[in-house]
């Protein structure tokens, strides 16, 4: 067990997420471009950070890099003067990758490039274009239903050229190269819960782990959704079988409890473990099955790689109503639960720490346990107390099939427990890591 | 999907399947015989049927084949002259299979020979001897217990000859030699939904598919129960194992809702098919374990074939008081569960049809759906409608182990969504077939 | 079936076994020595015993047989001289396995050698103290309290010398070499329920098994817990295969319901079999889940070995008040408690007797059961007879994979039904044993 090199008070690294998330958070990202390089530049400066730039044309399995998109200013302008539209006051005003554009038009000829939320008429959508040539406005849906008949300035000042896509990595080594992957998309504009929040818990996650020695080696992943994943899958391809476990980290930050969403494999250890590591917690939560939608994992849990990948939320896409609008701001994120993110990622990461599989040494009748101290010497109690308990326990089922987190589950003694116990069966010598 | 050669108006088929039965209520049926001869004739005359004769003496696994049987006429006449049983009047007076019999006895020699049932004191049992020989008649129970002393008098005027077992066969070639097999017995007297309502259905399925292009063989059984399906399998040994899926129909015009018996197999891809039709449908019905006691799914489920091969009914055999009696008579036929039955079975075979297993061929990661305009390209939606799921859904799970069955279970989306959706990524390569 | 050979009223049994519980119970029992010995010598005049010694220093797996303790007499005496504990009046009185001591002490000295229970202040609780050389007494938690300052004498009258482990055994041979056995810990002094009630069914189960032909042979293993049956494991390593079945027997005095505790392998034949039999009884009972602690079991069931034994009781150890403690006397044994533990034994044993997998000769279609005398012939009955339904379930699952157990269960037909059908096509030759 680790509890010494546990953060003690998570308080720094709280008001640190505070803080990162509010410094990214006004930033136009997209999915390529100089918004995505500062994001991961502001990264760089709280955790060292890789950065890569995958040439525009670069083929990645199915898909190709697109062309580098930069964003000076968008505004749409009334007959009237009036600004309708202005990136400057709200990067969600543009539609994300708009093509460039200089043109004044009817409403009639504009209104096709509006995008608006009829059911949330007080919100700027988020909506993008990246593959498909395109331009427009997100607008809430209550300005749309204002603008009167005339001539509209429309002005993206945008760049489409050969550039690259940027992504950011960090490994951390450990004592194997088994890794553990988290990976975050980092090509929101300004959304903050969606995906800064988990950004800042992948980066507190990242500080921590880089202060302790560990058994797995770690990634973090800071890259553009989709096509950012899809470039580090096909660059990486042939290394990817060191991902032992891995977990895609967004919405970390809004008031609701955590949602766990399990990879493809659905009984991989990474969904067995942050199964305990919930259940251990005590507090509601939710586990949803593996669905080919969502972030990531898509790619990730793709059928060639179906790697052991699954997804930690809060409230997940799509199912909070502020979820891709403007809405999705800094008011959403509650300190206490950007807190209980990190601190449920790093209960997971102490689990698959010290998670393991052994093999019983003595495995003919019960070793004397007394004779090595390891157990009260006055019989006839009733029950052995938990510690005890948890030497039989693992001692019975360490046979080869059993990890410590299954004994853990079948003999409903805490994980804790069960690692303390394993280790001193390590050290008398009644168990062999497998 | 082959909406376009679904039957259009079911109307003609309903009223052909009503007058089947109708017309072939009347006629003294056994496992051989004229009965039998005449009731495959009027089936021949609605669809192009084969028909087999097995000699009397056939040795068909463990069974032989028995003489023929036919029936001219059976009496029973009381001390008074009155008839108490007259063939002529209900056919089931007779016990089928009865040997020749011209004699004059009293009640007490009479008695053992007579079939009634206490607890429906006025419908006449159907009662059978095939394999030992015996005579009797089959009364009221009400009758029964009126009878006097006295001399009675019994003529029963039938033949047991040699001869042969009569069988008939439809096959439908499709586009593979693989099958599906549509088995209703078809030995039954005047019981009109056990099971003249099971030829009428598939009679009328029959119709259907003979005049559409069907990926697989469809074969149509219409052989006397037990010994008919064991005559079939005797001589069709050597190519039952091209029957992919199987029905056995029987009791599909009663008014109560579908029932499927599972095969042995319990969970065959038939098995799977049904329920996935029925739980779309959003109607009542039930789903019940195989049992080895019911109809000729005893045979095709015996443990050397294991066929997979279930059970389609409304109210099941022995589950509604008329169940072999004279009150399983014309009026337990409701159209509207013929037509109903007749649906049913036609949205299985439609399943059947286009269930399969695909390959993705790009599996690495997800293909660029927007490119080959499979996709919305204006991205940041909560969620993308149905047929995009349905394409993630099917790449994601195309990996060789999941049918479109399955895939529709998993996702919960129609198995036509899906199957719409599964056309379109085989037009664009992205699957390969199985 | 074995009815003929049922122990036809079991009250001699029962008077029998409260007979041995009531003579064995005064008896200072231990892992060794002299009581041991003795309560073997008793068990020997019911059924053949044979005794084995295992000499001190002998090496067992990863244990040594210890030192044998004899107990002459064992004083505590106040100040005042009243004689607060006395082995002569209870002997549960002296810490089991007390080293000698002879000495005049402070109460301060001496209370970290008494031991009693706050929470059950009238009882004597059962301590031991086999692996630490420890001295002390049990003694009611009243009696602890109302001790005064003063000087104490304390009498352990005890020998720890060089000797020898009995165990006792009795193979009673069957017509097969496979073994099911039977184990109950003899080890326990002045504690009825925990174990004197299991060596006394265990003893009249053997003398049924003694009186009749079995398939099975059986072993009834008498030894002290823990230690003994590792000296069994250890001497019988080569022959443990030879077990197919057992159970430990253990608490089947008390008024409580049935409770079963499963084999580590959780779904072996016999834990199918007692669920089985239980769950045909129709009376309440329990079935727990194995976990590594508890009785022999955990020898048995150690990794290495795994066997498939699991244990038999009323209410399990820990679970009543009395447990380990004076308590557990005389009056928690219940007459008709230890006849319904045998019959369900015996239950057990004709059910695991009776069990097996066969193979239908004639697996393709039904046998012509008819023609056998297997089948009423005639016809048309909505249901045949339970037995009939027997044949039909026997011959279609009787395909190497399903025992008459499994078939049972599958059919929900009595086992004894399952079991008659399947002697009737054994005797027709329609079934081949595997």
């Amino acid at each position: 067990m680790r509890s010494d090199v546990t953060p003690s008070p998570t308080y720094d690294l709280t008001e640190m997420m505070r803080g990162l998330i509010a410094r990214l958070y006004p930033i136009c990202r997209s999915i390529t471009g100089d918004g995505l390089r500062q994001t991961l530049r502001i990264i760089g400066e709280q955790i060292p950070l890789e950065i890569n730039e995958v040439p525009t044309g670069t083929q990645v399995f199915d898909w190709t890099v697109p062309q580098e998109w930069n964003l000076r200013r968008a505004t749409l302008t009334a007959p009237d003067g009036s600004a309708i539209a202005d990136t400057d006051v709200h990067n969600l005003h543009v539609l994300n990758y708009s093509i460039p554009m200089q043109k004044k038009m009817s409403l009639h000829e504009l209104k096709p490039h509006l995008y608006s939320m009829p059911d949330k008429p007080d919100w700027i959508p988020y909506r993008t274009s990246y593959y498909a040539p395109n331009w427009g406005f997100c607008l809430p849906h209550r300005v749309v239903e204002q603008l009167r008949d005339g001539e509209y300035a429309v002005t993206i000042d945008t760049t489409l050229t050969d550039g690259s896509l940027t992504y950011g990595e960090l490994f951390i080594p450990g004592q194997t190269e088994d890794e553990v992957l988290f990976s975050a998309h980092a090509c929101h504009p300004s959304l903050a819960n969606d995906n800064l929040s988990g950004i800042a818990v992948a980066v507190a996650a990242a500080k921590i782990l880089s202060t302790q020695t560990n058994r797995y080696s770690y990634r973090f992943l800071f890259a553009p959704g989709t096509i950012g994943s899809i470039c580090w899958l096909a660059i990486n391809q042939s290394q990817v079988d060191r991902i032992k476990h891995g977990l895609v980290l967004s919405c970390l930050g809004d008031g609701g409890s955590i949602t766990y969403k399990r990879s493809r494999q659905s009984d991989a250890i990474i969904d067995r473990t942050v199964a305990h590591v919930l259940r251990e917690a005590g507090t509601p939560h939710t586990i949803n099955p593996f669905v080919p939608y969502g972030y990531d994992e898509r790619q990730f849990c793709s059928p060639g790689f179906n790697l052991p990948v699954g997804v930690l939320m809060r409230t997940p896409n799509g199912k909070y109503p502020e979820y891709h609008t403007s809405a999705d701001n800094l008011d959403l994120i509650k300190p206490e639960s950007l807190a209980d993110s990190l601190q449920t990622v790093m209960k997971i990461t102490r689990a698959i720490e010290c998670n393991d599989r052994y093999q019983n040494t003595q495995p003919h009748c019960e070793p004397q346990l007394g004779r090595r101290g390891l157990y009260s010497n006055t019989g006839g109690n009733a029950t052995p107390p938990g510690y005890e308990m948890a030497l039989l326990w693992i001692l019975n089922y360490s046979d080869g099939e059993n990890d410590l987190l299954e004994i853990s589950r079948k003999s409903g003694i805490a994980l804790e427990t069960i690692t303390i116990a394993a280790q001193m069966l390590l050290d008398k010598l009644l168990l062999r890591k497998l």
